[in-house]
């Protein structure tokens, strides 16, 4: 039992790194994209079918599955791992991210966010401490601390504020963890497209010495180069011997671009969503395969993917099953993409592992 | 290749028996429920799923795959098996019931159907040839006849006219038949209620040596006690050496006692119909997962079943999921239906086997 991040290898000329994230409910590969599974389920896709996809650790998420079916029928069910059957690691947010997102009905107070349900109108409190007790409950193997998420229009001086909240809202959920040797407790950095903030941000994390950081508040609405260039400053402010989690991103440039940064685990709803919308990702583009030029395609969506879905079906059969509003289309669609994307950082993994990581990114890397 | 049955052992009681129905891409074993797949794909199902919950054979409809995506493409695919990568035997019907079952719009002649297409509103004629040329092309191990579907208030001067023009249009369909080697053509014996009918069909069709016998128009809205007349007056007048497959019915009870008139093979789309629903088949009860009372029912379906869904899911997990309407529960419901019937028909398969069927299956049987 218990955690540990093991580097194994990393590349002469950029800060990406391999690892192993060692968890109670096994070893996690890095760099990896986890997909995620809101309502402990990933969409569409039952858990044989994640694990055929080599999915390792997998998200789901405090905020819907505390409306849904609430933490307490999860806990007598054996936690969310009997519950949804997925015996690998599994990691939950905290529910800031979603009640921050929920239009008005919302108070914030150095307490917490009140908020109204949108299920049945009642008030609900939000705090540290119980989206700690909430997760505990849960029993996610990696938990994530309760932040305040401010709106992508924040000021600098309303993000710093925040900034220093959320480390306050931190040191409560540090207080409030229960169960600190079964669950790791990642901090989340905060402070928006400013530098200083981040630094200082990270600096006061990276003194609580915690099994994990997130960085957060990226991927809101800011151009894809601040991204990049938040990420690029942030990361190596991060212990090397922690992981470290770029929370809700994951596109392809993001994902390499981070990696070089140093970053190892990425998140983002993208492959069952695009999936879900007749979209498949294909070797870094898109495919909408609902389009005619699929009808009589009788090829893989990708003849060198080894999922279900390019092993057995073809482009026309996917078309016809989309255009058939079957939800078999929307099923083995997402299913290729979860597996696209976990084998594009795979791949990136063995890049890395024989430093050949900027030869063979070259494409998506932005500035090395 | 070629198709074959061969009785393995037959009921002392009833008309039960056990067969091997042989088909160019492997054999049945009846009794079976053929789960249906009207679009080339069963509701939510992968291929690999439904091979696991034992299924053989599948259907697959005429007529909305002549809609989409078209014979042509399925055709130039390498047939309905590769298309939907399905290498067990498949069924199709010949789209005469759907036809017949569109409100207005068609012109009906001794020619064939006229209708008017749901899809682009152009004008559609179906005839005995046409719906042959394109089971030709979709390349099912069993094909259907062409067949006129009157109404359920039909009289039976009605009935009588359109019996006699369904054996017309079979002798044309066997005329039209390119590849009886690679597909069995099966007569269907109408006659709505009306036993003289239903004779006169049967005897007419039996003349013709087909490949197998179907059972049409029942369950079209009359009684259950009818239903179960006209079956067991009419099995027993087709021939024992050939497999007799009474269409579109699928609830136990109407299974049971058909089999004790001698049927062998059934569809229904109550499985996956009822799945989408939130409604599971346990032990021949209808159980709405969606109620209350499972919300913290920790255990499966059907302890006893070995389908995916009962060896790895609670009920309280199934009833998150379908309360939050998530796309898994759909599917996990679906899958455990299917395995359900299928091994409902398995078990009078062994109950026949060793001559308990009626001992077994009492509860059901109506009158022996
Ligand atoms: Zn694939
Ligand atoms: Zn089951």
């Amino acid at each position: 039992m218990g955690f540990s991040f093991e580097c194994q290898a990393s590349c002469s000329h950029t800060q990406a790194r391999v690892g192993l994230f060692h968890t109670p409910h096994g070893v996690v590969e890095t760099p990896r994209f986890m997909p995620v599974g809101t309502l402990a389920t990933v969409k569409g896709i039952t858990p044989r079918q994640l694990k055929d996809a080599q999915a390792q650790m997998i998200l789901a998420n405090t905020y819907h599955l505390h409306l849904q079916p609430g933490e307490k029928i999860i806990e007598q069910a054996g936690g969310l791992h009997r519950f949804m059957a997925w015996k690998r690691p599994i990691l939950t947010d905290s529910g800031g991210f979603q009640v921050f997102s929920l239009s008005q009905l919302r108070k914030i107070t150095e307490t917490g966010v009140v908020f109204r349900s949108p299920r049945d109108g009642s008030m609900i409190e939000l705090t540290p401490e119980k989206s700690i007790q909430i997760q505990n409950a849960l029993g996610a193997d990696v938990i994530m601390a309760f932040d305040e998420c401010p709106p992508a229009d924040a000021s600098k001086s309303e993000l710093e504020a925040s900034t220093d909240r959320t480390y306050r809202w931190l040191e409560r959920c540090i207080q409030a963890h229960q169960r600190p040797q079964e669950q790791a407790l990642f901090g989340i950095v905060q402070g928006g497209i400013h530098l200083d903030l981040r630094a200082k941000s990270a600096r006061k994390l990276v003194a609580l010495d915690l099994p994990g950081y997130a960085i957060g508040g990226v991927s809101v609405g800011e151009a894809p180069e601040l991204i990049n260039a938040t990420v690029k400053y942030t990361t190596p402010l991060l212990p090397k011997e922690k992981p470290r989690y770029l929370m809700g991103v994951g596109t392809y440039r993001e994902m390499v671009n981070a990696i070089a940064s140093g970053v190892d685990l990425f998140d983002c709803v993208i492959p069952t969503r695009f999936g879900r919308h007749g979209t498949a990702l294909v070797n870094g583009t898109r495919i909408n395969i609902k389009n005619a030029q699929y009808r009589e395609d009788f090829t893989p969506l990708d003849p060198t993917c080894p999922c279900y879905t390019c092993q057995n079906f073809s482009r026309a059969y996917l078309n016809h099953l989309v255009r058939s509003r079957e939800m078999l289309g929307y099923i083995l669609l997402s299913l290729h993409n979860i597996t696209e994307l976990i084998r594009f950082t795979q791949r990136i993994r063995d890049a890395i592992k024989s430093d050949r990581f900027v030869a063979e990114f070259s494409y998506w890397l932005n500035d090395y």
